[in-house]
């Protein structure tokens, strides 16, 4: 396919070749491939039976590579050339007419938005599925108190629904970004020659609606060079498994003996070699360390794009390994937060014990004060040696005396030991959006409805 | 603040402190804060002369951050508390009440996607410029021929207009997704407290109608732990930056001896301490530089993000730096960007030199078989062959005599002497998005659309 | 300093200028012009009241740099042009020839390689105080038994001093790298000039002697485009810094109410502007969250030397924010951990309480059938089943009978009962690196001898 | 191997399992399980019958491995639990007792700095080859004239044996820093046991001995938790291609028509499958982008360890994939780049001509003055106002007339018009390092010596 007839040195073609990996774009190869033929065809380039006899043979090409029964050849450096090569084979030299008005360069981006929007999909559907184990698993545990934490020190209390939606929210924008991905994909870069258009009268809307894209790519220059769409795939997957990475790692820690809050179903943790005794959160510990492999996936391909001139190089052959390896990561990932979280079981009393240490009542301590007239940074100062002194006397705060109440402020009453011993404190946090039940009850229905 | 009174050591003060850079978010600090103090009193939560004497004092805060004369004391530790100090200094004890059914966490989340919304808009502001300076160069140099490349050799003629609009396409799509982050930027975060809502009866509607919020962030938790909007300004800021990169990348290369397709102006050139005939295309260079620094921010801030518990952890604060800088760093790109492609000066002769490379008119002379009957495939083969003993024998294609052409192909006759001498090249890129004049001038008239 | 008089634009100079930072090279570049002037008058090329008269000139230049009464000049574009400018400001003309035989690309790379080398240097003692104060730790908390940890889960008792000293181990590979560092800036780039080496005959083995260099770069190209000794330094940093994060990462566990193992001093937390209990272990969140940082400055150097031609390109002035950036961030987190550490109190009771969990004698019991030849993976599976048991009935190990011992093993002996009682789990990780004391105290002493 | 029988979910097991890429760790865990046979025999915790049969059974092992007939299972989730129950399928029972006193923590930790320490020992090579070719090609092309270039623009003229020798110490630089990364490999994790040491008294020293290590490691926490020897092999190989795609580019510009230094091999290249005249440097495009991919392995891993408690968790799982595909990423770079090298053409002609160009000798002019007493700042100045005037006049230097290089500087005399014809610009730098002669003849032989 040169002007060069000296074979090329086997680490060079190591280095050069792709078919090891890109052939996982055939079956989006023998579409357009399909969809070129049929357009050639009516754009009467070439004729109907010449179009017939490659339809045909792409049928065969398709069925190859579904049923793992495609012939590789050792010189097939890509797909390209494979689906082409394999292609001519079988129905000879008209083979060699279906590369008319079209070059790699504009068949491979093709490829590539064809196969992120079949994973934008992906997402959007994995994602989907983790919401309703999220809507599901915090409609059950409606009312389970917890510990909230800052600095993961306890801080206020809030049950556990409420914190489960939190992940559903976070998720919510994730499908966001996969829709805004897929709406990056529909552009058809397919039609732009190597980089300047093609010498032929070719009907690129005839494409675009047989492949399924809504506009045809402005400017061939462009569209041969141009790889945001896989940037923004995994500019999206980068954030979606940073919260998977942030789920797994509050799973770790609530999967501890010394937390108890969780345990995650034997089905999805494993044992030790030595040690019997064990087990462990495997699963929530991997989705939390897959977040960085995407993230560097991200840099990665940034990294090949920087200050790269138009139009195609072949440092763009790395952008495949990027974003096969982000999707497959990205979508087990999805799948195993779903699976394991359908079989996580919440331990109520550990929960509810943590929840009523007596500190996490200071906030609603200080508002009292503030409902009394003190202004809030002066009733913050007045609890925050009232701690001082109960943690120094080793006390906890209902054990203080009316006068040492007064000590630190008149308006410390009654309604102080009320406060502690009515354990009010969840349902106080009265706040649109708060963790008070009506409000996370008011939280289901918008999650329901976002789902639709 | 605490309930402690050992000061703090110095060390972990340097640590700490955020005051050095966070004062930049000072007047979003002062509009929230305006917002928060009408949205008590309506609730009934303070006085309506607690609340002017609040607003009156917010006034004189916003007036000593805009006149650079606020009195940052030594304890201001971050911007929040430094205004909240200075405004307590200006209208006594009810300063206090302002912090009332408020949180730094939800204040600063507040603050931030602020900042984040009125950059977004920055950003598009900055991009429809440089769309505009592109689009008009592209007018101006409309049939300018020049080679294009692809593996940085020459490729296939086209003009220059459309190789600038190529540009221009990309960073329509860095539009897009600045719009995008905008969207992201509608939920308002106050209201949500430290992390569980708060103890009082608030507007949270009232507060995102004031501070221009399309919608109310519907849980707590989520509210105080997102920073998915910073990841999505970073995200978006790093593809542009990197489209910028291979714009600058493009210009040094042209400003080379060796390209000579371009100079840019004095007023963007700098010299050599040493070589005193040195011209150096230094903001082309530096355009290609920044953007493994944005790049860098978002995978710093994805790290600071990896595997951190809900809700605020003090790990958060390492948040700004990496916004500031990248929003520094891509406006004053955007700006260099447009006013060097202003006074840039093409070299109409080189380029026009460059292309009339007779190689590149080699896929021409396959296409010519394909009209004949030829297979693609074999007529680039054929095509590929006459190149190789051309260079062989050290001629041009032109040059080739009727009998060497006949040895390659009977189908290359006089046509072929007519395709090289017409030049005509550049106008049979006819496709829909090519080179071809009228395609180009199709093309502008959308780019004119897109820009409104 | 160019051929061109226009002046440039204000936006190319915000760009381009590096004077904001860089001005913290100036004690380098006038300790290497007071050396560079010197060589000139040995070797002839000016004359020695010329030298006196600019080392006089520099001795002002640095006393006002130290002082902070070095007059920047607006158009003082970088550090090297004001000190020069500044220089001839006070010496007249003469202040000229300085800068014969030199060129920026040669300074600003020697600047940078003696800041470098500094800051290694600074490194070294920083990890050097830290490790002393390890040490101190564990000598002070030779056998406190606490649970080590697999997966987050308690897997087998150690004593605190043991793990503690795991951080001094790792420490010490990081004072391994910033040894290299420091090797890797014994080259002297100075007298490379712009690229090629200069016209004069000058001196460079002087050079080196007088700032302190081992040899002299053996090649003016690959001196003035080499920035390998900044990505050296980075590279080292980032992996000290993340150790730095899985210290803070695990203090922060350790704080929480959960795990209550240890708690920071007053002077090293920060409390809550709404929560008055609160106690937040900002400076260790802090050393886990700087991390990313550092990491984020490597990766950002290691793209903007992405393919970049030789020898000096513009590019190479993004190297100067990521370094001084590094250095700040790692020599305030070295002092931040020493100074936590050091006013860190752990609770003993706490430690063993988890440290008597006696499923961590899993491994034991495994062990002890070993010991009676029972293959060791036939053993962990028995042990295992035991456990199983154990837990769905409710119980702990020594709770169960002999009959049930006996259902799993005949084995299973009195001994079972002993090993569990005695809690001389510790002390039966008898190999060498293990947590028995005696070993430990061998560590100890390896220790002391690895400070020196 | 667990306390559960619950079997586990599919989608958990494709997360968790390794055994898809750690079987490539095989020969290194056998060889380290010979070594811990031979060791538990020596110590008595097993017979020495019980040795042979475990050495004669991990001998078929190996050679299975190595053969490609080692039978997989289904169940084999890692390559040690493989190993151990592919040896009990061959030896009985007793292949359980090899992982008495050991753990897979230690075991993979071993694995892993074997497969380090190796690929450490592959990298010098491969850079030892690299750096032969490039001294090579040095000699070859000693005294060829072409541009050195600043900002891309050229500067000064130097010898193209002084431009291959910058990337000769570059390797250098690398080579040292592999060295560093077999240092780091030179301790011994095997016998940490989980993370506590075992319940044995074993022999590590011997076990270091016969794996080639020169210690032990010194804690039995700080083995299992280490993985610094993969970052010191990423930062290292990282830095090392980044050095390369710096080659990479230079040898696509000089590929490029307008440059037109240098062609590859035909071997070397590819062409395009639509422009049939294409002659692509891929193999030099494929060096420059291989960086980001090195680069982001080393920040994918950086960001596993980020925060990460200690000892071993399933994080470090991740670190492999990272390892061994910048492993086989580098080998295959190095060996590329010096294959490619080997049979690269460089034009004597198109070098020579552009380093004619008069410009280049402005500093040379400058430097002209200087002799004459006016200081370089200000010779600096007249010169470029001399270029300025040239330009504008249309005319080269040499061109000029007396009066105009009078009107300029009274200096300016014949010796300016001798300095252009004699083209002794080259060999006037004459500075050690220089790219004069007889400097790059003694950098020759620094650099033969240095290869030893």
């Amino acid at each position: 396919m040169s002007r060069f007839s000296e074979p090329n040195d086997p680490i060079f073609r190591r280095l050069d070749s792709s078919i090891s990996y890109d052939r996982r774009l055939g079956p989006h190869d023998v579409a357009q491939s399909r969809a070129h033929a049929t357009m050639l065809a009516a754009a009467g380039i070439i004729g109907e039976d010449e179009r017939d006899a490659l339809l045909g043979g792409l049928d065969q090409v398709a069925a190859e590579l579904e049923g793992g029964t495609f012939p590789f050849a050792p010189d097939d450096v890509d797909i390209h050339m494979a689906v082409e090569r394999r292609l001519t084979d079988l129905v000879g030299p008209v083979g060699g007419k279906l590369h008319t008005a079209r070059s790699r360069n504009d068949q491979v981006a093709t490829d590539l938005v064809l196969f992120t929007r079949a994973h934008a999909d992906a997402a959007l559907a994995g994602i989907g599925g983790l919401r309703r184990t999220l809507l599901e698993l915090a409609e059950r545990h409606l009312d389970w108190a917890m510990p909230g934490y800052t600095h993961l020190q306890r801080a206020q209390p809030v049950y556990l629904s409420h914190h489960l939606l939190a992940y559903f929210w976070m998720l919510g924008r994730d499908a966001k970004r996969f829709a805004f991905v897929r709406e990056a994909t529909e552009e058809l870069p397919l039609g732009a020659g190597a980089l300047a258009g093609v010498n032929f009268a070719t009907d690129r809307g005839l494409l675009a609606q047989q492949l399924g894209f809504a506009r045809v790519a402005p400017n061939s220059i462009d569209a041969v060079s141009n790889r945001d769409f896989v940037l923004d795939y995994l500019s999206a997957a980068a954030i979606c498994a940073t919260h998977l990475s942030r789920l797994g790692a509050e799973l770790v820690l609530w999967s501890s003996e010394e937390f108890g809050f969780a345990e995650v179903a034997d089905a999805w943790a494993s044992g030790s070699s030595i040690m019997p005794q064990k087990k462990n959160p495997d699963a929530a510990e991997l989705l939390r360390a897959k977040a960085p492999r995407i993230v560097a996936h991200l840099t990665g391909l940034h990294g090949v794009m920087h200050g790269l001139p138009l139009t195609y190089n072949k440092d763009l052959q790395e952008d495949k390994e990027h974003l096969f390896d982000a999707v497959d990561t990205l979508e087990l990932s999805l799948a195993a937060a779903t699976g394991m979280l359908g079989g996580i079981a919440f331990d109520r009393e550990r929960l509810a014990a943590a929840a009523a240490d007596e500190l996490i009542a200071a906030t609603d301590v200080a508002d009292l004060l503030v409902r009394r007239g003190v202004p809030f940074r002066q009733s913050h100062g007045i609890v925050a040696g009232l701690v001082r002194d109960t943690l120094a006397a080793g006390k906890s705060l209902s054990e203080l005396s009316r006068e040492e109440l007064a000590a630190h402020s008149p308006e410390l009453d009654d309604e102080f030991y009320d406060l502690l011993s009515q354990r009010a404190w969840l349902e106080s946090k009265v706040s649109e959006g708060g963790t008070a039940l009506p409000r996370v009850q008011e939280q289901l229905e918008r999650a329901r409805a976002d789902l639709g």
